[in-house]
């Protein structure tokens, strides 16, 4: 087993904003390469899209964390870039790209109801989740 | 010493809404895990709380901080989560749960006015900040 | 070439308000110490500054995000912080002030529309992004 490892996940979204908990496609990814000990970064390599760890438990956290976006980020039309997406990018430097999340045992080490989140901000499109492993030993 | 630890640290929170300078906390495990060189990385396991940097001199900024964030993901009857702490998730997402900061010789390497706050979204509780220190030859 | 490296960018911004793309600079140091493949850990050490990775491609995306930023925390005379600038501070906690990017083969690893841009909420001034570079063995 090597001590650095790359992947790519990839997905497809089905609307313009959404939160989809990927939480079980990256643990069969940290599974597959034998990871035990380290971290996982994850990376979304878009810039109308984010990453986010929250509530999995009950659907409904989800739902009111993305009508408060669309509160704080509305779509408008006093945007000046072209592509009139402006409310997504914003929605995607509020929340970020990027997580490191601690691996034991080839699990997440996430707390009881804590969920790993793609945002989808400007769907649905094709996306993908960069990840990296790092393994350290105890 | 190791080259790869983990620590948690607790702490109780006293309000429903606070930050709490943990630095001190940290730097205290930091040392008495004789770690020098390399990173801390910080995780709040939960979803009503979080993590962030900010100025510690002057406590008015804090207060500030809460006073926007209850501005922008304020309590309200709208939400459709039942336990009625939506706007507690959402301050979490727009914080951020976890930090990774350098630590040379021994001391998390921090700007001059910066402090680590935990942020509690949704208190009083009791809490913990999952550590990891990951140590980097030179 | 050594497996962690530490630099520091040093930069003066010319509004109070501002996004600067900074990708060719941190690639720059990337190139000039030989790293190859792992980690740049970018970090600002100013409370009313942050990190932020978003779209370069048009300008328009980072004039829309200021804006947006203007909007949810305002200049405004109800602060508590005598300094006057905590719209700064919350806008700095918003965007963060850490980012971990994959290096491959001496590059950022980042989509194709991302760059990285430093974010000025308080200036103009002198201002400083902290590099760590962890060289991960393939």
């Amino acid at each position: 087993m090597s001590t650095y490892a790359r992947h790519t996940c990839t997905m497809r979204t089905t609307s313009r904003i959404a939160m989809t908990d990927v939480t079980s496609l990256i643990e069969a990814r940290i599974h597959q390469e034998g990871f035990h000990d380290g971290f996982c970064h994850l990376f979304c390599p878009h810039t109308t899209a984010g990453l986010t760890i929250n509530e999995g438990a009950d659907a409904a956290v989800a739902h009111d964390i993305l009508g408060v976006l669309n509160d704080l980020a509305p779509a408008s039309p006093r945007y000046t870039h072209a592509e009139g997406n402006s409310d997504a990018h914003m929605k995607s430097t509020l929340v970020g790209v990027s997580l490191s999340i601690p691996v034991d045992a080839g699990r997440l080490v996430l707390g009881r109801w804590q969920r790993v989140f793609f945002c989808e901000f400007d769907g649905p499109r094709q996306r993908e989740i960069w990840l990296r492993f790092t393994e350290h030993p105890n």
